[in-house]
């Protein structure tokens, strides 16, 4: 099976942080197991967090006709999703459709209304696999043949319905035949690098190295990269991008370089109501990512440990943000506010 | 016991490996058993390979008094050594050292030989103690009140032959009670920061929070970094400085934010032979740092690995060059050449 799957009222997903060497499966029953699988990182990505959230309401809307409760608890569970992880606004864009749906709907049966958030969970699915395969056609278009491409972290199938925002860029480019290699930031201190994009660029024969997060700009200096891509978690109306801890620095250091640094990312990414990065809340993870590896533990107790998930990425160090709607570049909010309207 | 000891020809080394967590032992009873510790990185860090390397001369020596070999051997035997490791360039220069003495000292008879090469390894350790104080004076004079230090990898008392390089500034600025706090870039692969300088400054009481390396550039942007201190591998005419890998990126990034960037290194590790950073060969080590973790793997078979060991730090990124001999400015050559005559 695919990387997640919804079947018999479940909603199984593929443990990503087993992966690649083990291959587990964690099965959501309820609503609560879809906010501990988005929480604890069992599934994460931006646009795989909003669909599996959107499953997450499907789930506690059947929980809700089971026992018979008043149907508004939905706006509970909503809410109660939504609180699982703070900075991807996917996840909020997502559960902001399901409610729509079921603001619509709240006055047919019961049973139609489960059917149409299944419904509008699916095309949720749906619609994001092809918008990946839109981003990855756009994409292309910036990228050279033989290209050394630098991506960090996972933007791949596994964050996404499938195909990938960034890796959707980087596969679109090695199946029309441009030769292609990709440098994979290993990505501490959850290596979705070294475990998830090395495996997703290898299963589909991309040639890839992976180096440690500290090498990129060593690899850029040596002029062994000609541009970055990278997925992202929210984008603000001036373009500002928050995405995994670590992206700020490969774009301050690719604006030195004079290498492009991109972005790639469906329009559900864009947080159209916040003007600027310093809007977006840094969710801080536990000391415990950084403190134990495998279970071994590899910093002294004495010591403290700063552990925020993702930074944010100015503007003005963004050579162009690729969407399923085209290529935008700078001054991004012109083109950013074409795309509400688009 | 100490970092290393010296007794009864036995060059006994604390496995930096394992640290923090357990202390073992590595006894070198030969020239061979020392040149598997540096070059396997049972010991680590510029100066103390150094110190290592003079010792690995010694027990060089003794057997080829006990086997009754030509005593010339030992130019054989310094050159196996001088092979163990090819970018931190104090392991030349202790060797040389080394061969010094010998030639000085051949018309004299075995014991007396063994007695001066063991009186100059011996003098190379204390030096070396006495040098990092004096690095850490006049560093001291650097920083601030309440500062934040960020420093990469270790160059600390396990890189020297005690209290340390980087870390003896940081020693230094701690106990004439400038209240500082240190920010540990936890330095893939090998951790030398999470397990070694953390556990260096949890020791001593010094207030440190340890990070992923990829979170640098975002904590100066949160104006969370002060100055940025590390040591070095080696360290060219014109100012340009090898050392581990990554620092390369932190200087670009201290630039970007307009922050100071400091070297700290005894005079032994400038090689006065070289004119730029380009002439320094950078080491390559084994995937398998990459690839494994704590015998666990983390990459995909298919994925190629990249692991250069060490970057050069051009000069116009550093803002001054720490030694025992006084701190020098840009531009560096002149300061340089000045500290070769003094």
């Amino acid at each position: 099976m695919k990387h997640f799957e919804f079947k018999n009222d479940k909603l199984i997903v593929l443990d990503q942080r087993k992966l690649p060497f083990e291959k587990e499966y964690f099965v959501c029953s309820t609503y609560q197991d879809v906010y501990i699988a988005i929480k604890d990182m069992i599934i994460r990505g931006a646009p795989l967090i909003g669909i599996v959230a959107a499953y997450g309401v499907v789930l506690g809307f059947k929980e809700i006709i089971e026992k018979n409760m008043d149907l508004t608890k939905i706006y509970e569970i909503i809410n109660y999703l939504a609180n699982s992880r703070p900075t991807a606004v996917n996840l909020f864009w997502a559960l902001e459709r399901m409610k729509k749906i079921f603001k619509e709907a709240r006055n047919l049966s019961q049973s139609q209304i489960y059917s149409l958030l299944l419904d509008e969970a699916r095309k949720i699915e749906e619609e994001d696999k092809n918008i990946n395969k839109k981003i990855g056609e756009n994409g292309n278009t910036l990228i050279k043949e033989g290209a050394n491409i630098l991506t960090h972290c996972n933007a791949g199938a596994l964050a996404t319905g499938g195909y990938g925002t960034a890796l959707g860029v980087i596969r679109e480019a090695h199946f029309t035949g441009k030769n292609i290699h990709v440098y994979v930031d290993e990505t501490r201190p959850y290596l979705q690098g070294a475990r998830l994009t090395a495996f997703e660029l290898s299963e589909d024969g991309i040639p890839n190295t992976v180096i440690c997060d500290n090498m990129a700009g060593y690899l850029m200096k040596l002029g062994k990269i000609d541009c970055v891509i990278v997925g992202a978690d929210r984008i603000a109306l001036n373009g500002d991008t928050a995405n995994k801890i670590g992206t700020y620095s490969l774009s301050v250091l690719a604006k030195h370089h004079g290498i492009p640094f991109y972005i790639a990312a469906p329009v559900s990414t864009i947080d159209f109501n916040i003007k600027s990065g310093s809007e977006i809340p840094i969710e801080e993870r536990s000391e415990d990512e950084i403190r134990f590896f495998n279970g071994k533990k590899i910093v002294p107790d004495e010591s403290k440990v700063f552990n925020p998930a993702f930074d944010v990425t100015p503007a003005e160090n963004i050579t162009a943000i690729i969407t399923e709607k085209g290529v935008i570049f700078p001054p991004f909010e012109e083109g950013i506010l074409k795309l509400k309207e688009w």
